[in-house]
């Protein structure tokens, strides 16, 4: 389960409760409730950082979903052997990049576990919730939920360097794939390349691979991201 | 489980610690443990936003209590077939009565799994949880853990409508169970009715029904709470 | 599993998928995430709490590491019929001071459920959890994971009464065991004994006997840490 529902209301548990009704042994795992609200991209990243390490078989569940009551889609992505449940708002977008391979996608439509009446701001609860649990204890299949789907298209990833966000560290991870001899941000500063946060000085900016494969800026016992001000999409240069 | 401890101390572990001891194979569920400290009233809204979602045969383990160490009581209530352990302070005020029925509860006095010396600062470890790990695991009945006991009388409802809460994301509940025409502020300000929040113009104040069957003051993309300073209690009018 | 990772990223759920790829049925059960980032006395003093509460047998997987990518060694440390697994950076010392008896520790070197490449920066991921699950889940012993290993000196405990730490509800904990008539302040202000807080008025500091045995400075509604701007470390006075 991964929401940015918070862990100060009641939440996370009704979507629990609803699981646990459809089906009592059911194993619940949070991945994380603290997704900044409606902070799409980032619990983007963070099913890209987390559900590959997770055994085909998973069921995910989740729920940043800025758009309830509209009409996006409710969906049931299947890819790599793992099930993704939760709305088509570039939500999977990541996670479905990195696992690679083929992805199909059903759109939650009309099944017995979907109660009769539903909210409109609630999804989690009323859509998402009791169509997970339902495949996760092997009481539906996907194709039992609804027709099949085209999911958005991703946004595609610009081809310049730049920033893609911002960790609880203050970390800024990047685009980039290759650690450069430094990166070089828009005022002419230059992140030089070390091999660990450890052979960095205290207090110095410097570059290194992290551990998804892409070039973090960092600082020493700091906040990259307090000391340079830059946030997501900021451009940066690279010195080879 | 759902308290006010944190996630950066050891309390919550320290209860789950006590359980697993009491009960090994116990599935412990946490719903939350972010309510605000000592906040009686939103940990009563957490829990009846969540525990009614649960099935039948539920133990609900509830620690939000800033009268730990004085005289008021430690409880269990049989509600609707599930059970909830915790102090006698209004905690269980808000989903008791959202469940209906009968109540029984009874006053945690003594039995077999209460630890020889309890602190007067952590009755979460000392009491609450091994009463919860043994009756969930059906080591104990309610009946076991001390005499009947007549909880607290629920703080009323005050018949005029008023701003119950405000959650994550910045909405107000209300205490309003059908949808007006509008919401009228303390000052004047109107917030006319939508559908849902895709309904609304972005950074505009409006209200709707939520997915707890109550009506909410909210913003889409933005914060209801920062925008019009309302808090808990705040008076409001309706037009019809 | 306790870390520093808190629940707006994916690394969490990254451990979690490692390690129920390694034993898909394992119990994993989270003391709490959010230890305030590279802050290993507070995740050591959240160990001590939690950890003595949970039965033999079980393991601890705690990661709060901010030499990571540096010479650290990451260990198993078996005491009390427990198991820690983590980096030897002093995050261990409270608890195995509390747990007492004999401690037997193995630097974690080569086995079977390490991947064949680790990151510089997450070993959570690549080296903490699937040793971790692999003990848990008894496919390894602690003798498996490489050598016998010399823990780090413990940082001693300095004689004189001092603030060992705060909470989250602002009371700071000090290192005195026994309850003097009051605490004196640097700057001589006196915290005078009660018994719970309960018997405290209210905006009055006190010091009172807290549930790890230790006498905590608190105000009542309020926080202590706040109205006297002591932090850890800071020297006390007492008053017998």
């Amino acid at each position: 389960m991964t929401t940015d529902f918070g862990s100060e209301d009641g939440w996370v548990g009704a979507m629990k409760g609803v699981c646990l009704r459809i089906a009592p042994t059911l194993a619940l795992h949070d991945l994380g409730h603290a997704i900044p609200p409606q902070d799409v991209a980032r619990g983007a990243a963070a099913l890209a950082v987390a559900a590959p390490e997770f055994p085909p078989g998973t069921t995910h569940l989740a729920v940043v979903d800025p758009g309830v009551g509209t009409a996006r889609a409710g969906v049931v992505v299947v890819c790599a052997g793992q099930l993704f449940v939760g709305p088509d708002n570039h939500l999977f977008d990541d996670v479905l990049a990195k696992l690679g391979g083929p992805v199909v996608a059903y759109r939650i439509a009309r099944h017995r576990y979907l109660p009769a009446a539903r909210s409109a701001t609630f999804h989690g609860r009323d859509v998402f919730a009791p169509t997970a649990a339902a495949l996760a204890a092997g009481l539906l299949r996907p194709t039992d939920v609804g027709p099949e789907h085209a999911l958005l298209e991703p946004v595609l990833t610009p081809a310049e360097p730049h920033v893609r966000g911002v960790d609880r560290f203050g970390n800024l991870v990047t685009s980039l794939s290759a650690l450069p001899a430094a990166v070089v941000l828009p005022d002419g500063t230059r992140a030089p390349a070390v091999g660990t946060y450890g052979d960095a000085a205290p207090g110095a900016l410097v570059c290194l691979m992290g551990s998804e494969g892409l070039v973090e800026l960092a600082v020493r016992d700091g906040s990259a991201a307090a000391r340079t001000g830059l946030a997501r999409g900021a451009r940066l240069g690279v010195e080879a």
